[in-house]
């Protein structure tokens, strides 16, 4: 038989990024491509006792199906974080459990969204993004992110003359893969112009916690009187990425579409993780414990962005984050980037070209992403020197 | 803001079995309705041991990021008990791991169905796969399930009345919810029909290792030749719903097609639980867990059906499954079905109602489904009991 896909998913290719990974497996190379939290920052000692004690005392509901919505436990003590830490809260909202931030924003897409309809985001952007709005259908259209946030006069044309937009997909803070974060002033100037325009805001913050340097800026959703946008976060960068725990809050009428579409998916988010990470925000101290990977993470970036300093030719620019896993290194004209992402790779460093990140897939980027959170600190400096040399190659 | 939500989730409700379950927070009600297995069906020591090996010597990868196809150890297994249990095997097939077997169904139809495309279905059939084909905008086409399976003539009729049918979903053994196990003829017929007018078969198996009496029969998948069946199952009934582990095997190029939607749904299932499934697997004896829940759900069975024979009037059927989690029950005509359900409601006794599992959800149901392996032995038999004392008030 010859098989006959979707419209949606028939020319939807693997990405990039997982091809780039599947030349990790050489251990060989030194890998700056990921984004994977760094395995110190998991409480595995912590979470160990608690699973035990779960075991012990509460397996047959740990181990049963459960409700759709998530652990109400862990709701309540995501509601309370988002309050204290965030300044979320505000009356008509509802607060759900998903496997992932990823799963948020899939299900947010297939809720508000049609075939054909338009998702509106920064370019460059999360590629796990694109790809769920892709897998929905929908169109992908991108909008410059500069070093203060989103182009908002490119925004307004971009609305303009975008048939459909419905949601406009933003990571306002240690954006992935820019590393930047935008500003307050930037936040309300977009969050007025999705209000005039109807446009959903779906405001994904998942390294909000990750701040190693500056003031905190408050999120969009902390200002959202009129209940436009969706909130996403999720324990993947400090408790553990691989147990797949998310949550997202946002106007009750849209969560409530998105729970009904999250029932078909996988009716629950893995119940026994929901417990542990309850339990964990209860009987540990969290702060304390993000303030061990901010430590980690502030060392790690310093280390990486010191040897950019030493090792790399002037006209290669980079971003200096504040949080976040990752800085974004921007070529001159003269470098094909495509070939310095390949060249570097021959030499065993690898790192993601920027063209992965766009919404539009063809456009081209003379960028690429350094992830500083996995590699070990000699990965680090042997791997930017590499990086360095690369680049002094194609300059000459 | 006014919310407008996408064509295919706009007029979705929540399930009306959800309803039902609010219900059952009332503790005074014997509940028949839920699809529970049964807690004493999950090895909690076992699993002790293992997570607290796991934390001990493999954390780092358990807790980090993986890859979206699943834990290999774990599809490995699987494969070999495809084989040595249900006959499956054979190339051009590729074996991925899910979040329950629910996430199976959904990244399949929406892999395959355009909005507006059909899936034919038995009538009844599982709510979960009806809702997911509708969540991604498929129309539901229902087929009568007959004690032998489904109607072939019918089946045949119906695909030629329907335009873009692309898929026919079944539960041969065991259905959800009628009880019923369909013959090695009637699947080789299904298979015939579906082969010559190209349609890919869905074959669900969740319930196939609870056999408790009779003879197994070749699962579908099992005689696929021409690569047409995509097959389904999890460890939700053997080892833990509430983890979400399910698997799907299947033509490789659809896989691979899944493989991109779910890597945007949820990027992976929960890692550490799917290491502790390859870890039960390998160093305990399944077979031996398995005989034990097959004897419980035998006895439970046998008493329901003992129940049922004893105070039921004679006009209710019922079905006498030879396995499984249900006992399908049709009320004479004289007998409003919705009227039954709400008395017994009114009398304690939760039982979902028929027409919850049409294809067509306004068409009537003289049916309700019975559950046997959540309530306790004393509930069976004073539930079933109210059950025939509210059938006979109603026929007087």
């Amino acid at each position: 038989m010859k098989y006959t896909f979707s419209n949606k998913l028939a020319n939807m290719k693997p990405s990039a990024i997982r091809e780039i990974f599947k030349s990790l497996s050489d251990p060989s190379i030194i890998s700056f491509a990921a984004g994977n939290p760094s395995p110190l920052s998991f409480p595995t000692k912590e979470l160990s006792e608690i699973a035990a004690d779960i075991f012990e005392n509460e397996s047959a509901a740990a181990l049963q199906y459960s409700v759709t919505e998530g652990y109400s436990p862990l709701i309540s003590d995501v509601n309370r974080r988002m309050k204290e830490k965030f300044g979320i809260d505000g009356e008509g909202n509802q607060t759900i459990i998903t496997s992932g931030g990823q799963q948020a924003i899939e299900l947010a897409c297939k809720a508000l969204c049609n075939e054909g309809d338009a998702v509106i985001c920064e370019n460059p952007t999360f590629i796990g993004a694109l790809n769920a709005f892709r897998s929905n259908g929908a169109k992908t259209v991108g909008v410059t992110l500069g070093d203060y946030g989103i182009d908002t006069t490119e925004l307004e044309e971009t609305i303009k003359r975008t048939e459909n937009a419905k949601l406009l997909y933003v990571i306002p803070t240690f954006q992935n893969p820019a590393g930047s974060t935008s500003t307050l002033d930037n936040r309300k100037r977009l969050y007025e112009i999705a209000l005039k325009n109807d446009l959903i805001i779906f405001e994904d913050n998942p390294y909000g916690e990750l701040r190693f340097e500056g003031e905190e800026i408050p999120t969009i959703k902390s200002f959202d009187t009129e209940r436009i946008v969706i909130y996403c976060s999720s324990f993947s960068k400090i408790l553990s990425a691989g147990m797949r725990i998310g949550y997202v809050r946002g106007p009750s009428e849209i969560i409530q579409k998105m729970v009904i579409a999250k029932q078909v998916e996988d009716v629950h988010t893995n119940i026994f993780f929901q417990m542990m990470c309850h339990r964990y925000l209860n009987e540990y101290d969290l702060d304390a414990h993000i303030e061990e990977i901010r430590a980690l993470y502030r060392k790690k970036c310093t280390l990486m962005l010191e040897c950019l300093d030493k090792y790399m030719p002037r006209e290669i620019k980079y971003t200096r984050p504040s949080g976040g896993l990752f800085i974004w290194c921007t070529l001159p004209e003269k470098i094909n980037s495509s070939e310095f992402v390949n060249l570097a790779l021959k030499n065993k460093v690898a790192v993601v070209p920027g063209a992965t990140f766009n919404a539009d897939e063809s456009a081209p980027s003379q960028s690429f992403r350094l992830n500083y959170s996995t590699p070990s600190d000699d990965d680090i400096v042997r791997g930017v020197k590499i990086l360095g040399d690369t680049a002094h190659e194609l300059l000459k």
